[in-house]
């Protein structure tokens, strides 16, 4: 087989065989095909598509190029959940416990990652002691005793796909929607998950800025995961503002331990609820999504999920007391109000910019080396379709300097006040196959 | 500039910018943009083509990227004439001291290079003595008192064409006109031809199958060439039978000579006057293709054009004498006659399986180190179109060799005889501008 007659193949829109596709990523993987051959096949693809059979076929092919976690010594049925990322976006931290909290085994591998604020372990981090550096024995026993741990990174896990990414960031072949889903579904598949749930965000502090774009991805990661076995649900949700009202680690766990309590922003509630009904009826303890958005309401009333919360925390080597003295989070020096400078109706709070603010505070990283502050960030009072009076704070501002004036210019410059307007649709689409 | 920015703009539509271009083919040559990068631009070009300013800007860049040969030094206007091609393609040696002998200046560098036969130098070594290993300077003088002189490739002409060229070749870009149009006429300019006239080919024998792409080539040379400022002419003529009868090196070089006498084949002949027609009106030595077409005539009438041809050999070391006696050249061992199986028309002759079956003989190269035998060949007899009697030869076969069955089973699979059929059009269209 020839690489080239590959890409000519697939330049001139035929598919290829599982044969080939194997061979290519296979191949690749271990450096027998330069990149200057695979970037003009992922421009080629990009240009032609691949079918639904192709993108199976590759996304199977990176999951068996490296290590794939074995989780079959975990009863039940594994179902992750990913999210294509956006701001603000706490699911993660109240799904684990919540639907741990109904039975459904949550088995989690994490990393830091970069963005606006830190992964989920870095938020995790914010309580006292906690850690997630536990050996594969304890993990796999505190998923069958609990239902719900969180592991660090570990292994080789699809290595085609990281060397295809880097790869693909600088050769102008991001934005394939073959490429993206195949690329997503790997890393879990890889992960162990025996089913997946998605959070596909859409508007301008998402990666997929229309709808349509969005949908196309997440009906290609649906039929790529049914395809291969593993069954697989997707929502389309809005991330034209940022989720809930917490930008930040420490604030951002604190909201969640709050919606845990049932106590949270109405968006970020509804979201959760939405795609906890997915992976509760994916996990097999419920028949249809009405049934187990039941059981999952009942856990927040009783107080089992945040209950769930604090045996993680403690499993894990966290202080539990955090869940009734969130003063005991990491806490910033300064807290400044925000205060509206006119009356009206909020009709936009751009997501992607109230990000970079959070970043400007110190709350991401933009390197891999950069320190993270667990404590700043932004906690917002108002969201699109809120009415304001002028003077009223918008939002609270989490700072360890008292120099923002550059974070409140951005933040400004990013909100708008108009005479009406109407909060977005949170839910766009569900789509269950 | 980002490189993975201008891939961007030009997978999404967008034209390149002359400083774009420019900086893109520079950085490239030095070796600051990756190959991986590059091949992905370029399938980003093939599927989204580049307008004509993007093609005369791509073209002069790689002129630029290296070194330009200055031929101010000869007087007139220096036309140069590019085949794409082909088999038994004879044209630039009849050309060359044919329309020299009207008094357009020659001056003509070239190399060896792979294919079913030798190269414009191979085919003139087949004269006794003959050689390009000149001086430059007599080069040029060679050229102004004469109007003709061959020298060998020097320099670093087009470095950035080459070494896209080589990546182009491994990554499915090949096939793209705005990359083949800027490459061949990136070659010409630098080797600093004031003005240029094309053969394009199509055919099976060509690398333009159909009548369409070869057209579309051609008009992208004529017009790069007008827009940089280099007079440019084109035509489409037929390549799915090989041109005129030899097909080997010295007998294409007695075929040359048997034409440069009025006594070529049809086709060779017409075709030549066509290009010549071409060359000598942009050359400045008449106002028509018709009154070009009379003086070539005439040069060929009154024996000016075998003159030149003997001046020329003669100044560059060759025996004239080959000329009156042309088995003083290369002799093959064996001539074999090829018997026709039946009795009818000729409706096919696969021009690029006859390259093959000479390359099969050892007329041609596959790789530089190869050994060339200037005496084989093929010599046809009978054309598409002409009438033939079982039993009848078709051809005759020059080998050194006594064992030539698989030659001849290749050639007899690849002659079609029918009830009736016709020459094909020899010259399908005239591009002026």
């Amino acid at each position: 087989m020839r690489m080239v007659d590959l890409i000519d193949k697939k330049r001139d829109g035929e598919s290829l065989s599982a044969e080939e596709i194997k061979w290519m990523i296979a191949e690749y993987t271990d450096g027998n095909i330069p990149d200057y051959q695979m970037s003009s096949m992922a421009m080629a693809i990009y240009f032609q598509d691949m079918n639904n059979d192709e993108r199976a076929e590759l996304t199977m092919a990176m999951v068996h190029s490296g290590d794939e976690i074995d989780l079959s010594a975990i009863e039940g049925t594994k179902v992750d959940k990913h999210s294509t990322g956006g701001v603000g976006d706490t699911t993660t931290l109240v799904l684990a416990p919540l639907v741990a909290a109904v039975g459904v085994p949550v088995a989690k591998m994490s990393g830091r990652g970069l963005g606006h604020t830190g992964g989920t372990i870095d938020k995790l981090e914010s309580v006292d002691g906690f850690h997630v550096e536990i050996a594969e024995d304890d993990f796999i026993r505190l998923v069958n005793e609990d239902k719900l741990a969180v592991i660090g990174q570990s292994g080789n896990l699809t290595p085609a796909d990281k060397k295809l990414y880097a790869l693909r960031d600088v050769t102008g072949t991001v934005n394939s929607i073959p490429l993206i889903a195949s690329s997503i579904m790997s890393k879990k598949i890889a992960a162990g998950a025996d089913a997946i749930v998605l959070d596909v965000k859409t508007g301008n502090g998402a990666f997929m800025k229309t709808l349509a774009d969005a949908e196309a991805l997440a009906h290609a990661m649906v039929k790529i995961g049914n395809n291969v076995g593993r069954q697989t649900m997707a929502i389309i949700s809005d991330m034209s503002q940022p989720l809930g009202y917490a930008i930040g680690n420490a604030l951002e766990l604190k909201e969640a331990m709050d919606t845990l309590r049932g106590e949270g922003p109405d968006d970020l509630t509804e979201l959760v609820m939405t795609l906890g009904s997915q992976m509760v009826v994916l996990g097999g303890k419920a028949e249809t999504l009405e049934e187990a958005r039941g059981l999952l309401q009942q856990a927040i009333d009783s107080g089992a999920a945040l209950d769930k919360f604090r045996t993680f925390l403690k499993n894990q080597g966290g202080n539990p007391e955090v869940v009734d003295h969130p003063e005991l989070l990491p806490q910033a020096q300064y807290q400044s109000e925000l205060p509206a400078k006119e009356s009206g109706v909020v009709t936009e709070i751009v997501a992607n910019e109230m990000g970079i603010a959070s970043m400007m505070l110190g709350a991401g990283r933009q390197t891999k080396e950069d320190d993270i502050d667990l404590s700043v960030g932004l906690v917002l009072h108002k969201k699109v379709g809120d009415s304001v009076e002028a003077g009223e704070s918008l939002m609270t501002i989490y700072s360890n300097t008292e120099d923002i004036d550059d974070v409140k210019a951005k933040i400004y410059d990013n909100i708008t006040i108009s005479k009406s307007g109407t909060a977005p649709t949170l839910i766009h689409t569900v789509i269950t196959e």
